[in-house]
């Protein structure tokens, strides 16, 4: 026999008991044991719902119940979550939960007190909702050196990016239509900020590189400052604008950032629209390899929770402590590496004047710079793209321009991903 | 201590020496124990190359060395590779291949036999190379009812197509392009005809769908038929032509074929060029998720070998028997199925004619066919995509349309993926 207990039973939660309802007599099967959901711990009043026959309120109906091999935590926040994750270990029970928090602050003592217990401790939900892809770079991709990695983690921003060029639409005018959608928060600040996006880079990140890294080293950019003319500007230049998370392995350590990039419409990345999540992964011996599904909702994220209750089901007793539980890595937070940099300027337009200001581009930013005009939608805004440069060196070099008369000023900056 | 022996050291299996050399003393820390190459059976010669040391001629240097807890099979061709395999396992050995001929052939009895013998048979790399896709099946989507998969299983093809549209070349001269860079071989026909994507998809399609698919009885249209005006009026109706490996769950069973067929540019699908390839999986949970990366080449199809490995020393005992092994699935031969379709006839372009011939189409086709006009690259060539109808349908309709002033003949049609 083997029960199942939900804690926390809000969307993630009630789609794990929605498939486990329909899933565990094939479950039970499959593995030769009666598998089933057998409590879901919740202070809400379930009356009337499929769940509420399987209503607790106490802890304790849980973590002392031994017929309960696993234990579903689906609570938000941290703190609580947390603690309902430790307790578990501790009672002698595998843990599977979706929450990214807790996974980014206390993965590595979670993943060590599973291995005490011989329990396990997995978490392929708390990135990418629905795509496989903690598992596969744990096992299938393992022999590799990852030294890379760009997410599109997170669907709010992804949503919203998308749809301010599709529909020409500012930043205000895309959030409040994806806070109408359900897709952004009344707050929105975790998702546009990038500080979502973050937790689930640090996690991807501390699995590939054998390394721990703490979500509070990565920087974060948002994308409150993206506006439609930037999309405009960088089509033409052959890119699309994307909230990259991301981090690779450079000679002084990790650099890890979430920011709105350009990245080249020939990529695999600039396909992926809407809601949807991908993570490429840049491997010694693999090259480019990228996961793409639903990043979010319920049945999607409950679907990779079930996929580590199956893990757990096939390989109970799998236990292998991850590098990361022990070695902490290095992040680098000045980066001398030469990128390419998206810089918009405003620059009031006159008839005879792109030229002039092409020119004087070119004398600050060299040859290898590559104009891209003025936008259609926006008179006084013109961008280019830099030759390779340090951030150091683009800084100097955007002073300067600034002193062009045909310039007014430096408006934004942006990396080109690679 | 965990010896490997690798059976056919030809690219794939030296591959995997490689990558156990430079790996073997991080496998060995990783599983506190001794992980490395012991032996090399091939009856190459192969002095002063650094697999010398490990060449063992004989079989039963292998079978018979109870220190062998694994083995790789990278012979290729089928039953040699196939006789090793059997062997390996009867010997107690776990085996793992990347030969799909292998695995689309004898795929269910050589499970049943590792499952027999409490040994594993892993093949994560006879599909899609590098490309992390059985073990995700396998697990992370395996709470999902997966009801269609779409793919771009072979490199040489997709090389090949894309190259003909970007550089508006004959099938022919594609054809030899891609022999000079050896993507394609001397003898073209397991790729150009299909029959490679085919034993792949037939794995996964096992794999999915939970009931075993025979290779020989996937439908294959190679891409011999293929032009380049083809890929221009496609693009103008906003698609680009794939070659699809895809098989889906429909009423009476399980439809499969490789056959190229035009998919939306806003698909991701699209987005793959080269000889990279990308599995589409559409589950009940998960929706669309999508699997990309590099289909074949030596370390990326030795890392998926090394994944299988590692698979291996973390959990020797897994074992459950898959549901292809013991159930046949039934196979849909002749399709009902409303779909869309590209309709390419000859018609001699005469200035005021294009308008007579749109007229013609819709009135045989109906108002909702999107007539695509006249090829640039060829005047007599002009196509259309027809609203939803059965295949039998089409045929009716086309021999309607040949009847048609206007129209010489119907001279070739394909599938629109949805």
């Amino acid at each position: 026999m083997f029960n199942i207990a939900i804690l926390g039973c809000g969307v993630v939660g009630s789609g794990v008991a929605d498939i486990l309802f329909d899933k565990q007599a094939e479950l039970s099967k499959r593995f030769n044991q009666e598998v089933k959901l057998s409590k879901i711990l919740d202070i809400k009043n379930m009356d009337g719902t499929p769940y509420a026959p399987y209503l607790v309120t106490e802890p304790a109906e849980v973590f002392d119940d031994p017929s309960i091999k696993l234990v579903v935590v689906t609570i938000g926040g941290l703190d609580l979550a947390a603690d309902r994750c430790f307790a578990a270990l501790r009672a002698g029970k595998h843990v599977v939960t979706s929450n990214k928090a807790v996974v980014a602050a206390y993965g590595r003592e979670l993943t060590k007190l599973a291995y005490e217990n011989n329990v396990r401790f997995l978490y392929e939900a708390s990135v990418g909702g629905g795509i496989p892809i903690i598992r596969p770079m744990n096992i299938c991709l393992s022999a590799n050196d990852i030294y890379e990695i760009q997410g599109i983690l997170n669907g709010t921003t992804n949503y919203m990016l998308t749809g301010m060029y599709k529909d020409k639409m500012s930043f205000d005018d895309i959030l409040k239509d994806a806070q109408a959608k359900g897709y952004a928060e009344a707050d929105p600040t975790a998702d546009v900020d990038g500080f979502d996006a973050a937790r689930k880079i640090a996690i991807l990140s501390s699995i590939a590189y054998n390394g721990f890294v703490d979500f509070e080293d990565v920087k974060c950019i948002g994308i409150r400052n993206v506006i439609y003319a930037d999309h405009e500007l960088a089509a033409t230049g052959g890119f699309a604008i994307k909230l990259i998370a991301g981090s690779k392995i450079t000679e002084n350590g990790v650099r890890i950032s979430v920011e709105p990039k350009l990245v080249s419409k020939s990529s695999m990345l600039a396909a992926v629209n809407s809601v949807y999540n991908a993570v490429l992964v840049r491997g010694s011996y693999t090259g480019d390899s990228l996961f793409y599904g639903q990043g979010a909702g319920k049945l999607a994220t409950a679907s990779a929770i079930l996929g580590d209750i199956i893990e757990i089901l096939e390989a109970p007793e799998r236990q292998n402590l991850p590098a990361f539980v022990d070695k902490t890595a290095t992040i680098v937070k000045d980066s001398q590496e030469k990128e390419r940099f998206y810089v918009r300027v405003k620059a009031e337009f006159k008839e005879t004047e792109s030229e002039e200001l092409k020119a004087c581009i070119n004398s600050v930013f060299g040859k290898d710079a590559v104009y891209l005009g003025y936008a259609l939608s926006d008179n006084s805004t013109a961008a280019f793209i830099t030759d390779y440069c340090s951030e150091a060196e683009l800084n100097n070099k955007c002073n300067e321009l600034s002193n062009c008369s045909y310039v007014d000023a430096v408006t934004y900056t942006m990396r080109v991903a690679e």
